[in-house]
């Protein structure tokens, strides 16, 4: 898996200059890299404020002295004595519930651990997977619970929904759809005489297209930091913006069918097909030359466990010899979270040809 | 990721009896389990042959003191270095390749090296991936050049086009297929006066279906330990045969949509859709109470990351307080090799309900 830092910092630089006029905090998920190294460097001298997707990110962005993380997957009370013991261990951690009743579970149990959480309610603001709509009774009452335990943090939404999108105008509107959601959320919990200091929304896709941020105090996005085929489809960022991909070597050639085999399967590129409802299907991946230039006609059409059929796309025959046995390919992801999690490290070049570092990454629960 | 080691022992004992009546070495294909516990319970006292899909599964085993070991991925010259390293180490590394072109450069690599290797050549048999077909004039001409260098150590199979059989007549069929075309391959060097002492085919579909395995030395099956739903999917086994699960924990409710939401997502499940294709599209998995028994009407309709959503696979309402948030599911994997690469270890158990080891895998290259 290589990383190259030039394309990393340009997609950082490219976001902190997006997000420059308006007053919101960045608080980026670390789920895409779980790298150490990476999100450190999103940061200029102090660990800012994290995204988690599992309570192991929490504990290891802990231990490098990140503080200020939120859990941003709905709680329940089986987790609790986990979370408390990163509190114990110096964390802020916020986490957040999308019911009134893991809400009141939720409070017996900090209550009775005698010690508090900041709760975010989970909202809803496109159909896409969890939290409450904003105008749902449920809202109002899990906000009266939270709060009246002095644990009422505020709202956060995700627009998953925004990764359907195609192009500006549509990005820009579910940015808006967004934003809408979320700050009529709060606006429902201040008009019941609710506190609502946090008004959280984010995805990539959101956040890069938001053109108004007035009443969010905080943003989320992830995958930004490598960008990837998915993101490229959108119109996110253009296969040239994508920061990682796999080396493969040429292990055969098959001409009759007009196709090489790599030593890339779905064990080094994942099984992620997020690029099979878009326009342009990558297959997947696409495939690069081994300095990282685009061979825009060849994707990798079908994958085994450590096999990769590489192929034109449009199934024209052309000149194999071009890729000897023995030669390199590297293969752009359709999904960066995803092929990144299928490795340990990131071998990380500034030059397309020596390996600078490797940072490690983890994984597990 | 839980493992039922009854059902483990009973799948690896089923394949046993399969095969007690031929005159075949079984050499299992690690490439599943990536575990030195679950391997070692394939055999009784000294540890067998194996297939290895990567070269740091050859070191892992090796260390575990595991010296016959097949690296069933065409080599290419560059690999050969990690090769002879291994071979230095104690392995008796076979490796594979389909072409006289390569075949050509790994022996020159050998002799530069002042070495030799048991190489195998590899046999398209039903147009699945690689391999030379048996009647290709390159199988002779790579025979030749391997045979003159005293390394041709036979010829190898694998009909991954099997996966596409539905029930026991096709299964049958294929391995039929699978069978001829490895014998004619192997005829057809010796008919040329070269040596062929290993036949070796193999996949869990046509080893469990084979009824005939004259003039094959060796059979190669990996899924088999802990089995599918793809496998069930095909006729090979059944869901209560599946000796792996990801447990999840219930974190939502859709009463709207009639759906659950579950902490385990594709970086729990993998994004493996194998069933996809197949007459019962299981989504990202079958559910399972947390004990284990099959709820047949409920698989993972969706995956996020850290998020599956679960619903009837007839979209139907059903009762969701049967699942209240913080109880526990079962999912049973599309592809257990997918699912597993997931994973750090195993958690072992022999009741459902207490866990009485843990088995680590590795992952990486």
């Amino acid at each position: 898996m290589l990383l190259d830092r030039g394309k990393l910092d340009a997609n950082l630089a490219r976001m902190r200059a997006h997000l420059a006029p308006f007053d919101v905090r960045l608080r980026p998920h670390v789920k895409t890299s779980k790298s150490i190294d990476v999100v450190r460097r999103m940061f200029a001298g102090e660990p800012g404020p994290i995204t988690v997707s599992t309570l192991r990110e929490a504990a290891r962005f802990l231990e490098a002295g990140f503080r200020d993380i939120l859990y941003a997957v709905g709680i329940v009370p089986a987790k609790l004595p986990d979370v408390f013991a990163l509190q114990r261990r110096g964390a802020t951690l916020s986490v957040i519930l999308d019911s009134a009743a893991v809400a009141r579970e939720v409070v017996d149990a900090c209550r009775a651990a005698s010690t508090r959480l900041d709760i975010l309610i989970e909202i809803d603001s496109d159909g896409h997977r969890s939290g409450l709509r904003p105008d749902s009774d449920d809202l109002v009452e899990a906000g009266r619970i939270l709060a009246t335990a002095g644990m009422l943090g505020g709202v956060l939404t995700h627009a998953g929904g925004s990764y359907a999108c195609r192009g500006t105008a549509e990005l820009v509107a579910h940015a808006t759809l967004e934003r809408g959601a979320i700050v009529a959320a709060a606006s429902r919990l201040r008009a019941a005489g609710l506190p609502c200091p946090v008004v959280s929304l984010g995805s990539t896709p959101t956040v890069s297209f938001g053109r108004d941020f007035t009443g969010v105090t905080e943003v989320r996005a992830g995958v930004y930091v490598f960008q990837d085929l998915v993101m490229a489809g959108i119109g996110v960022c253009t296969p040239a913006d994508i920061a990682v991909s796999v080396l493969s070597t040429v292990i055969g050639h098959h001409e009759a069918k007009s196709r090489i085999v790599i030593d890339a399967g779905w064990m080094a590129l994942s099984r992620d097909r997020g690029t099979a409802d878009q326009p342009v299907d990558q297959g997947y991946g696409l495939v690069c030359d081994a300095g990282g230039a685009v061979l825009d006609e060849l994707i990798v059409t079908g994958a085994n466990q450590e096999h990769g059929l590489v192929a034109r796309r449009d199934g024209r025959a052309f000149d194999l010899q071009r890729f000897p046995v023995g030669s390199r390919l590297r293969i752009l992801p359709n999904h960066a979270c995803a092929t990144c999690a299928q490795h340990e490290a990131y071998a990380v070049t500034d030059d397309n040809e020596h390996v600078a570092a490797h940072w490690p990454r983890f994984g597990g629960w």
